[in-house]
């Protein structure tokens, strides 16, 4: 049975899918309205219907569905980004991982979920307001174990040292390219997203200036491709650029 | 200091690395031999000469690394698409999932990484060996202890219920319809590739017949931009396909 | 001197630029209007003041900018595709072309522009609208001469012979293959978008059985980079999809 | 009938077709040979078979087919972007041209079979072995005529003036952009082709400096799908970078 704070995604088709918590309030839908306390009745896996009788499905939201769902006061690192960068960087169950700025707390909350039960994701945000939006995402989707938010403006050092993984998502990332060598442990992994060409090229100039190695460019582009019957197709305008991924290692 | 039976990368240039255990051996490149025992005397992060004086770096593999050097027997899936079923599936340290078939075990040890301490990845494949193979290739992960490999043809159920996310790689994706629906908790999530359009619509349609909702498909690629003073460009030529990406959610 | 009747190009901007006939008329803008009869004191490559002082280019507008901004009844076929298809096809001063159906005129308007003078399009469409809207264009864009439009749904075969390319843009291009046959010279190519994947296949595999060879089936995308001082980036949204292009060629 | 000098594609299947001309030659293929000389009884469109029996047919080639099979001393400009320049340029049968370099003569005869016949293309090349290569291909493709290659290094200026296009094929563009807006008439087009960001980015800001407006860049892609009974999927591979192409528009 579900239970009071627990998030669910509540979903009807592609268009009509909500990232909730179960709570004492209305839901409403172009399709009529949904108690959500009622939700207490249920489990995942069922539906529910609005009081006009329209069915929706309870399910348990994926990583995906929340980093595109959560309350945005800021762009955010688009889900198909951050696959790359937990396969590119190093994280597993234990990892501590260090992550400027926390943004609306999307990466904060997938880097969490992938640590989590013994590890630690330090994440760094200078502006307040950010800070407690990435916070409140974080507590929805009920990582807020896994994550030290930090309101501060990290010039030359974090506060921690031999860090796994560092991930730097601000507009001058190569700034933070010696705080950065400073935390990791020697073989840990830097990455960042540059959405400009400039910031590509001055982020990995500076990288091989401080001395990392194994520093790599990609980027990403993912396509729906809609199946139905005698209509399938690509879907018909996609995301063809959200930024530059860098990566690189720390050597002594 | 590193030890026997460690993992590394040993990494010169992007051409130049090499995933290897720390062993009795002898290992040679065009730019002379080293000795893997003498690794025994380095930590990570340092660098080792060949007979011929030339360095390379001593490095912990990404995952990443690691899929694309596995010893394959198969055709392997892309980190760049293991990097989305990550972040689409229902993942987590502690998560129980099914993966059908092994073939060079890239899947299995992406999902044994983070699924561990508490989690398991049941692992089935009917040929003998690609399934020794995919075994080898997880154990010099050194993340054997998280994966249970079976060979054996499923054909009407797995052997395990309540299963957190299902990865099918195989060439007939709906044929495990069935038992994928039987194996996974309600709100578990289906995963898997279709190389071609044949086998995408027929897997699509036959999800929406067993029941499941939620069902996506994406494409992913990605292209390395060669970073270079004064001669920064894309690389020339790209994977441009290995699959389509099918997911879907069970309800009841 | 601009003289009644010719086709400019009113440019200001990427985001305000129009294609306009030079005619006694006010044209509205956001930055003031302008009197296009007084573009005949002009010449291309001028500029013109609205009458709030806002200065607008005097540009010969390109195929590509034509295509772009004529009046659409219908989906047009994308520059991008036309410019695969004018080195596909069998085109060139003099060349006789079908094209089916007329759509919005986009194609015939590209393929009068490249087989004057001594060309001609035969452009057939069934539906008088679309008919009418796309002679229209082609009036505009100066190339009516070398377009003749036929109102008229074909089933069974065009009223030409000794074709050199067929291009056929209508839902079901496999019904128009047979017709194509008879109308191409022998090495005379055959080309056509379709959309979905099951009008590809279809298409292709009627082609296959009508004897065509050299069959042939590709997928355009175009991305913008916006080049600006220190934030150069490509283009964030693209169109990903707008249809598969199919060529083949008639043998005897 | 085929004459002596006429240009066709001896076509098999996609990896075994010759663009060739019918001359007193033997051409040998993995499956046998044939007498070109024989050609002369045959016509476009029909087959032909070799020592072995093994038929091919006589088609016309597509201009992409002479492009993409010239013989090539330089890098090439692929068909893919040429069919963008085409219909972002001011091409026409009686425009124009000039182009420097001629590298191997792809773009010169695909604006050669566009401008003729009261057209030019005015083809620039400073290394002679460059510039005879391209002379024998566009000699090949039978459109001797309507291009006049010059042996020479622009500095300052082209010959020409009041040129509808220019399209720059070299390593550093930007230089030539005030020989460039000279030789254009007013509205004419620039076009080019930037293999890096650099090289693109020092283009695009000179060409802003030297008073060009409609500036635009953009970069394309194709893929092809191989369409095949059951197993129908994208081309494993593809070129994913050849250059950023480079539009403007001359002003007065």
């Amino acid at each position: 049975m579900l239970k009071e704070g627990d998030l669910i995604l509540l979903y009807k088709d592609p268009q009509r899918n909500y990232l909730l918590k179960v709570e004492n309030k209305k839901f409403h839908t172009d399709k009529g309205f949904i108690d959500l306390s009622s939700l207490k009745n249920k489990d995942i896996g069922q539906n529910i219907e609005t009081n006009l009788g329209e069915k929706f499905y309870i399910l348990t939201p994926s990583l995906w569905d929340i980093i595109m769902k959560i309350e945005r006061k800021t762009q955010i690192i688009y889900p198909k980004d951050i696959g790359i960068i937990l396969l590119k960087s190093n994280l597993f169950p234990g990892a501590r991982v260090i992550e400027c700025g926390s943004g609306s707390g999307g990466i904060a909350l997938a880097l969490a979920n992938f640590i989590r039960p013994g590890g630690k994701v330090f994440s760094y945000e200078r502006n307040k307001e950010f800070l407690e939006n990435a916070r409140k995402n974080v507590k929805k989707a009920q990582l807020e174990d896994y994550v030290e938010f930090k309101l501060k403006e990290v010039k030359e050092r974090f506060d921690e040292e031999d860090i796994d993984s560092v991930i730097i998502d601000i507009g001058s990332p190569w700034e933070l390219i010696p705080a950065s060598l400073q935390a990791l442990k020697p073989g840990g992994r830097f990455a960042t997203i540059c959405p400009t060409f400039e910031q590509l090229t001055q982020t990995v100039f500076s990288l091989e200036k401080a001395g990392f190695t194994q520093i790599e460019t990609l980027e990403v582009l993912t396509r729906r491709i809609l199946v139905r019957r005698g209509k399938t197709r690509p879907e018909q305008r996609i995301p063809s650029h959200t930024g530059f991924l860098v990566f690189a290692s720390k050597v002594i």
